[in-house]
């Protein structure tokens, strides 16, 4: 992409003046509108050393509200950041819908600068691109508008302006060792940054190529791409908001899923309560022993409770806690999204959970909500809950690809079990607070939750995040069941762990 | 109070299980009531090395519902934690309502591990005991419970469990140099913690000595002291909802307000837009250098805007932004509350939000608004916004005392100007956005907020954080004055930082 470019362009000061000026009106008008149509925006300022970000940053920003916009430099990822997949520290700074968030430098840092000062290695790069398109392309579906900018100067014009730094005693320190090495490699580097592009030059998230030898050129072509690509999608979603005449109805799931997973489980599965006393206590035992061993290798856990209302979620979670040390797990209760959840991608809020390395991160309810509840009562519309599936995927092989172990339960329950023991809740005033009107009401939806369930478990279970089912009529073997199924993916992976650290 | 001490208070084993059994249904009945009253809980575990805080707390969990609570270990500051005061890492970690928050050690550090150390200074002391209790007062005015135990044991008993725990491979690691010193100096460390329990035990937030050489004695004593606070406060917030037939109806200020501070400001000030361009273009650029000062230096900057509608805050804000580098300031707008902010403290938001040092924060409108529009629509309780004055200067003491400069502007113009603006956006099609209904209906209570204005200017404004009136009919004047105040409050401290420096 970046052969052809001319270097040369500039622009005389006059023309930059009134061009800016009138662009400038635009971008306070868009940046308003967007607001108004809650579109949120991500500004990306990549390019190569001394091309003049800082500088073009703050010129993009003057005709903006500052109370709309945010933004981040980034630097060296610090210790809450180091212990999580690179994306992480992005994820959680995506913009709420209206605001603007604009980067000076970005996750591209990966693939670019890490990549030449081989902190990213070589079997990595290919893994990270996938990261990264796939995260910009959720958060592009999700109705983000995504800008990139690549500012490009020439060898010699960066060597000219490394020298100007260097010689003022205020400006030195900006120039580093590496700036240098990156000059001096100058055609190595631009080779990378090459690759880069063409990587994730996309249509959701496409490249514009900034040539920055003259300032007021840069500016006038930065401020111009951003209001035209903001002014295209505010104008984008006012049109479909007019043609959107017929809302989405409620999806009813296929009837190939009728038949599914679940018909197969055999809920006769059981153990007494004396081998489930034994079990358990040897299971925490080592269970507890285990917590330690991942914290010592730095191992992160990932594990999500799914299943039918009443089949004993509280009671499994419980057991699988209660010998861990506190200060080493959370568990995360998924409720109705909040506010501020409300207006954001659907997975922010899971992203923003996620353990950091040698922690568990335990979910009572988990991102599986969009392809089930969301999906049957119509809470999203069908393209979103049938893009989720990959969504999900995607954030697990992240996680996973980050070294973590990912396990997924779905408790399994038949459907006069679940009479029995609302019946039994409803009767016992120590547990009449666990059962509401909308569990009754979920319960007439079984059939559509279990076609759902059945696409959800087909769609979803990898070998790097499989789901577990669990036979939950008899809650002792569930219980047992699950214990057994972490200590054993725990096991597998420490095992993994230290071989690889011993080769 | 901890000479009385019974250390060998011991109980037996069945005793021991059956009494925590009870305790333990008693407990997790308490908390669904909790949550239920939405009742926010801290319980903080303090006290000496090797008393068993670790075993305790996961003693106390047991019976809890683990989707309910949160653990929080206090280890060494992380970096963003270190640039800013100390308790800003404690205050984003308060419970919401009707969660509890349990710390594993706690802002207590900085009165007892640290001062022992000499991390804390002599002359920060009787400093960091009134933040604290400040700080648990203002949490507990807000209706959080907060349990504080301290785990005390015998210098004979701590040296024993220090030497059972180095013969380990395993533990050893758990007992270090520190530990040893503060056993060996034992009497002198107790007698730390004795001024820091005589300090801070207060009616709001009382000790609760626990007698740790027997470990079920122990946690007997903990779940029962939990357990009856805790059903204390349910049954006293149930008793005042029974009483609280009589609403708090939308207190109206005082008389005496009437005629105050604004009566005498000069609204005719005014400079030429010819001067007006001098002056901000010289204070912008002298701004942009005293930026990277204050970064140079670490200081934390806080400015907050307040004023009556259209009286130029954005304006203001803009002018004193253009010059800055992003990367060093944030402008946060306040609107109203959202979910999670309605759950917490009031000031637990602004607290977030606080400026790491060397950065600068800027509010548009602030946490005045307690004392304002809260007030006005009867938004809170008389007694809340009553209270609000004091725990304000408590946080802005807190963060001068930090090192941080603080400023506030209320930016005045008259009724009439107001009337001439507002009509002006109505009649601009580009500026139509700012002007809402709810601006019309706040201009008929213009007495009422004018009496909690010159309330709230005579009793928040201190020699640490003081409030600047600006003289707002004429736009450029204003503009002009906040720029100029920001300029000299930088360049005084600076002057004081490096002074301090150099002796």
């Amino acid at each position: 992409m970046l052969e052809k470019v001319d270097l040369q362009k500039t622009v005389d000061k006059e023309t930059y003046r009134q061009v800016s000026e009138e662009l400038g009106e635009r971008l306070g008008l868009l940046q308003r509108r967007c607001k108004a149509e809650k579109i949120p925006v991500i500004i990306v300022f990549e390019g190569l050393g001394a091309a003049g970000k800082g500088v073009q940053i703050n010129r993009l920003i003057q005709p903006l509200d500052p109370r709309g916009f945010d933004v981040y430099a980034s630097r060296r990822p610090g210790e809450e950041e180091r212990m999580r997949p690179f994306l992480w520290r992005y994820w959680t700074k995506t913009p709420e819908d209206g605001r603007i968030a604009i980067f000076d430098r970005s996750w591209y840092d990966k693939v670019t600068v890490d990549r030449f000062d081989k902190i990213t290695k070589r079997g990595e790069l290919s893994g990270a691109f996938a990261d990264i398109t796939s995260f910009e392309k959720q958060l592009a579906e999700d109705g983000c508008v995504i800008i990139k900018l690549f500012l490009y100067i020439s060898q010699k014009e960066q060597k000219k302006r490394f020298e100007k730094l260097t010689e003022n005693k205020e400006t030195k320190w900006r120039v580093s060792d590496g700036d240098w090495k990156r000059n001096k490699e100058y055609e190595k580097y631009l080779m990378m940054n090459e690759e880069m592009l063409e990587h994730t030059d996309t249509g959701y998230a496409p490249w514009t190529i900034i040539e920055a030898t003259d300032k007021n050129y840069a500016a006038m072509k930065i401020l111009a791409t951003v209001a035209d690509r903001m002014e295209y999608e505010v104008h984008k979603r006012e049109e479909e908001k007019k043609e959107a005449g017929n809302a989405p109805s409620a999806a009813m799931p296929q009837d190939r899923f009728k038949n599914g997973v679940l018909s197969g489980v055999d809920l006769s599965l059981s153990i007494d309560k004396e081998e489930y006393k034994q079990q358990v206590d040897k299971l925490q035992k080592k269970l507890e022993y285990l917590h330690s061993e991942i914290y010592r290798l730095r191992i992160p856990v990932v594990i999500g409770f799914e299943g039918w209302d009443a089949a004993g979620k509280g009671g499994a979670i419980k057991r699988l806690t209660s010998h861990l040390d506190p200060r080493g797990y959370k568990v995360n209760p998924t409720a109705a999204p909040n506010d501020i959840e409300k207006v954001h991608h659907y997975l922010w809020r899971f992203w923003n959970n996620m353990p950091k390395a040698g922690h568990i991160a335990i979910f009572d309810r988990t991102w599986y909500g969009r392809v089930m509840v969301e999906r049957i009562e119509g809470f999203c519309k069908e393209e979103d809950w049938r893009r989720a599936y990959q969504e999900i995927n995607e954030m697990e092989s992240h996680m996973a690809n980050f070294g973590a172990v990912v396990l997924k339960f779905w408790l399994h329950i038949d459907k006069d079990e679940q009479e029995r023991r609302f019946n039994e809740r409803m009767n016992d005033p120590a547990k009449q607070w666990k059962i509401t009107d909308e569990d009754w009401r979920n319960r007439e939806k079984w059939d559509a939750y279990e076609a759902a369930v059945n696409e959800m478990l087909v769609r979803t279970s990898t070998t790097y995040a499989p789901w577990t089912i669990v036979e939950g009529n008899s809650k002792y073997y569930a219980r047992v069941k699950v214990l057994r199924t972490v200590v054993e993916a725990l096991e597998e992976k420490i095992k993994e762990v230290e071989k690889e650290s011993n080769s």
